[in-house]
């Protein structure tokens, strides 16, 4: 069984390694598509980001969709065959924020993928991997497991607006339209947003951007002019969604949010200079947001019934073993948006 | 008629000007007390913040009590000796603001002593003043002149709670205990807040704040090591107010915040550098606070009831021919905390 | 000029009366659709509701549509021959509901065709009317002039939701499906609403609601059976909005909803017995829900670009000379949802 | 060790039992004192409330405190003869609402002395009882073991007080001044309401409300005009708690509310009849109360400080012997409100 494991910066191999047996409330999957992620690429491109670094051998990967191919024996809801989304996130249960329904803090967390904790966890970009039962998600016959595998981003955007909270009938500005600002416009479209406005400097994320529903895009380099009417009467818009991890797009947003509006940032940026005089005077509301945990499953349902459709977002699938490959092409953002991994031939 | 009025930066006058005479709906007022604020503080030392800079004559002052002189026609419900705290916030009560009860972000705000707009908006700082008869808030016979003037910043921080929302029962964060923070600390504790911890650099400000109802202070500068058992699983407090103006202070409070807090920016201390992928992370909640607007009515009856006492913020009172020197010691925080100046033998 | 004036109940008549002229900051219209509302068919079957009774000839009418015809002398941001949605919201202003936002509470509200004071507001069932400026709402050209008329009804399910808060990713019922109710179920899709139940007794409503975006249909009559698993571990849905007006689907509701769970009641029903020690128990939210104000501007920004369709809700438009016909008809629920009365053959 | 048990209807009998044993989590208590609560009222009258009812021996009470005894052997952080509070509540921590932090609707509570499941869960009424570590709240030296059996009602109101929000300024009514409503009302006062109006048919717990802090009292026999200034402008309160369990007390505070207030019910009264019109027009938010979860901690620190004195409300403490006359007394509304069994002399 092959993987694709991430040794330090730009050490990236296709390993073999022994099949996994599941527990008894475990299944094992077939995985059939994989999702490259900005953190993957951090990983890949600098053995990590902030205080987090790789520092033993770490199967990247957390965006993925497979076929059930074992079940544990307490496991009777599903069977063989069925085609799932996998939730990468299995919290404690136990600890303070579990227990607070803020699952996504758990001080315990098992995320796939992730050198935050060590032993670091192992990620989901094998031919097969085991998973807690809760972490199937079954997807709908009309659904392809590629379009599943978009679960993950989705439920990202999905968190993100609602850290917002109820953005029916606002006005709304997207800054950064990769694959989660993409994604993310798709939601707020689904979640009534009245008005989206997308920026970015690059025209291949905006044009995504508008196939995913923005009602206006704005290159911020060579259309910079058009951003000014939104700065009158102290900023236009309700609500912000920043999603560059870029200083320049953070303080924009707070030049164009109205006050009392809400700034979610989405995009981790590092250390950032802020207005801090601007936002204690427009009262804004400057919000993070991180990972999911209830909206997996909604994200699973609105690509399920097709009222998000996530195609535009996919700029490109290689097989497993042009799997390095992927991982350049994911890190040129101006051919690529989101590029996956098919894991098998057969599931495709 | 004197007025204390600041031409430039460390030009401060006590000026003549005649008296002036009340429209229908207004009334005038013999100016009793009057605190020196920050931004007072900030024309005179400086010339302005930020962007704001005096560009004219600017009589200071807006934390101000005082007795009714003479009332116009239309002004029935108040009658001439009636003491009252004076809100220096004159919304205009028909932009999209007002319109959506947002006063304080009134897009032709005239609050008392402000250079923001131009021609600026004169302050308080006279022997008599005409306000709107809306500005006027009657006051016990049980509450002096000089506490009444506490009426304006203790609005602030009430106004900053609301901005965090409920804090019953709940574990809170004070940095920064100057008047703002200590008086944010008495309505924090009125406001029913669980535990309530203070940090400053200072221990004048502190043995205010505990005076004020904390239940424990932390000199920064002395004690730092009683912080770090707040930092523990992620964050301790549930809210964080931010009241020096400090980016110490601000990354401070993003350590020892727990995921989802609230951190209230009340301080605005221009530019900072903050760590966005910690914010994003934990998920927290920056919100600036401005000014205020219902909470000005909520101060006087706190104070009317003795439900807040304000006493431990009032270090100097100074007669108005040492307005000069009162502006000279509320600038040594080594001293003072809230200096206010009598502007009246007869009404103290 | 022509109108539809109730004189009591039973009484309804259609009348001559002079062309109105437009003040400065007011336009005549020409009406081209009016639909017919539950309020409207109130004061022709009874004389009115509760204490709300006609004491003076009514025009009646608030859900119309219609193109410009002159403009007062202040007014340069329409054009006659603009097609236009109308507002029938007046408030003033002035009261503390308008200064708080809350202005469908507003003290002294003008709104079309109500019986509520006296003298009463006329309506707009007319074939001119004369209002104020920002009471026009322009369509766009791909939109017709009877789904415009919608906007009223559609902005009434907006408000709703937005008494509810987000929506997203929620499992919603629906109890009622006549026209309020499915315009209701289109919102909720387009807010994001995870799945939607719709019930009611009867089934064209259900064939409505089902095409109107409802994921399933349950007529309480002839399928009750199916509503049992919603019952079970205190409850499955997250929201549910009462569109029926009735005591058996209001307690329905109490029944099938979660703990914490928000209960909108939309339907006004008179006196209703609730079990209020269940409501206790399952700290139930039940918020009543009334008319909309900054929802119109969204109702017709949806309805404008296609992202609501409410051609299902139409199920007949009658010409003006037979409008007692359409009250009739309207009144009909087993053949009816919304009826729409033609002003003009050439708005049409 | 004896232990206060109900049959049936008027059937409450001092019985003897075996000392029980901890088991490793748990510690053996010594009870002090114990609060009788309505719901104890109620099963020794009537035998049970609603449909729940009495179907095997119950030891009722679960407002106690107490002195540990004997500790399981993995329970470190407490030891013999410290002084408690002891919370009754014992949720499961693994259903969908205690993974969603709504421990209080948990699907297998564990409530002391309650007979909604069967096998009833039996109450804390006896010399000795076995409690889990996490019920045990030390109590401070200055804090009597009367007082602090005070926690659990005054937990119920500060978890009503947490359904409504931040009531910070708010000018608010209680309906209902028993035991529940004026603890509410210490509580109401410690999180900053601004005024507090206090409703009742009777003089004793008005005066009892004074004590704890209401600014005005209302005997609604007596002193019916008073309630009419109120109704001004569709109602003057902010927020009303209804703590009566009757339908004029609930019809009177949809009266008195304002447009968009927040009428939060916590006594419990069986079936009622509302007026829905009224609730829709008002956009009434009718939220139910149910016991509490986080807010016991918050009791027990806020008795412990002094932030709330309960004092006032205890009415009688009647020695264990004579168990079945504190009975009697605690439903006799015009003589007692709180009554308390002490179970130890020595801990008295």
């Amino acid at each position: 069984m092959k993987s694709v494991v991430c040794h330090a910066a730009k050490d990236l191999r296709l390993e073999e390694s022994p099949l996994p047996e599941p527990g008894p409330r475990q299944l094992r999957v077939r995985i059939a598509y994989g999702g490259i992620c900005g953190s993957d690429l951090h990983y890949y491109q600098h053995g990590g980001f902030g205080t987090v670094r790789i520092r033993q051998a770490l199967a990247l990967g957390h965006e993925v969709s497979g076929v059930v191919d074992a079940l544990g024996a307490e496991v009777t809801h599903l069977r063989p065959g069925q085609r799932i989304a996998i939730s990468p996130s299995r919290p404690c249960g136990h600890c303070r924020f579990c227990q607070s329904g803020q699952h996504n803090h758990c001080l315990n967390m098992r995320f796939f993928g992730s050198a935050m904790p060590f032993p670091h966890i192992q990620g989901a970009f094998s031919e097969q991997v085991v998973i807690e039962a809760h972490q199937a998600h079954p997807i709908d016959p009309t659904l392809s497991l590629s379009l599943a595998a978009l679960a993950e981003p989705l439920s990202v955007g999905l968190h993100a607006i609602s850290r917002a909270g109820s953005v029916l009938g606002q006005q709304v500005l997207v800054t950064g339209c990769g694959p989660i600002g993409s994604l993310l416009i798709g939601a707020l479209r689904r979640a009534g947003a009245g008005r989206i406005v997308a920026a970015d400097i690059a025209d291949l994320p905006l044009q995504c951007a508008r196939q995913m529903g923005a009602d206006e895009t704005i290159n911020l380099k060579s259309q910079a002019d058009r951003i000014e009417s939104y700065k009158l009467e102290k900023g236009q818009f309700d609500a912000v969604f920043e999603a560059s991890g870029t200083e320049a797009a953070l303080r924009l947003g707070l030049d164009l949010i109205r006050p009392r509006g809400i700034l979610v940032s989405i995009g981790m940026g590092g250390d950032v200079s802020l207005p801090m005089t601007q936002l204690a005077a427009k009262e804004v509301d400057l919000r993070g947001t991180f990972r999911f945990h209830p909206e997996f499953a909604t994200a699973v349902r609105f690509l399920n019934e097709g009222l998000i459709d996530g195609r535009p977002v996919i700029t490109a699938v290689l097989p497993l073993n042009r799997a390095l490959e992927a991982f350049d092409l994911a890190g040129d953002k101006s051919r690529s948006l989101k590029v996956q991994i098919a894991f098998s031939e057969e599931t495709v």
